[in-house]
């Protein structure tokens, strides 16, 4: 019998598909034309989401989705990334599992950093966590729950 | 009668799916083991690829693929790359198109700077242009004709 090294820590947990790539962008405006009026791309409107200090616009490519984030407020977590990338850039990657909270534990038993101590709410209203770009070779790693 | 904006410029042209995201990795073994063992992914073998300066590794995530990227030889793209992001990093994204040299005519009619004169035959045998980041939100897109 051979178990997958999920299995072997503890409760099992799947990887899934790719949620979305999220690019930080200095001018939402300009960004939403250059998805949907230069590539053609199907792009949604734009969502304030002011506890999560974020304006964000997805863009359908059909397989997945890209996420347009701007920063909302005072306090908002992009605002460091846009400060060093004055231009934007790809911010994070998002990846969907079945069980966040076996996930958790099996990141934690192999030692990778993740950024809260337990899973929160994320900006779609499922539960998240981000894993320490320093263990993920340079990528931050957003796993969603669906 | 509405057309959209590729129509009015010349030939058709339609976007398509994202094919990758491709991340530039330091240790290409770390990275592989980080996908496979960590994150439970499916990785591939190391292909070498000498004449586009680098090796490449897919990692399958059902509805799309990342593709890590190391350098190979002395003359390689993604070299300046590393030396400016040290643990690695996110690179460039990838989206299909269905003719390349109809987005190369519209694009460069939208003022849309493309990094070589025509499509070229990219890592997969296939033909692509990578569009200027300053141009994209600071992202690096690139096109692959499938």
């Amino acid at each position: 019998m051979s178990l997958s090294s999920h299995q072997v820590a503890g409760p099992v947990w799947n990887l899934g598909r790719l949620n979305h790539v999220a690019v930080a962008v200095p001018d939402l405006e300009k960004a939403k034309a250059f998805y949907k009026n230069v590539l053609g791309a199907q792009v949604g409107e734009t969502v304030p989401l002011p506890e999560h200090g974020v304006s964000v616009v997805f863009v359908n490519l059909g397989n997945t989705k890209m996420e347009l984030l701007h920063p909302l407020g005072n306090d908002s977590p992009i605002a460091g990334f846009l400060q060093k990338n004055k231009a934007g850039g790809m911010h994070h990657i998002c990846i969907e599992v079945d069980n966040i909270n076996a996930a958790v534990m099996d990141l934690k038993e192999k030692k990778i950093r993740i950024l809260s101590e337990e899973a929160k709410i994320g900006a779609h209203g499922k539960p998240v966590i981000f894993l320490h770009p320093k263990d993920c070779g340079g990528v931050l790693v957003e796993l969603e729950q669906v």
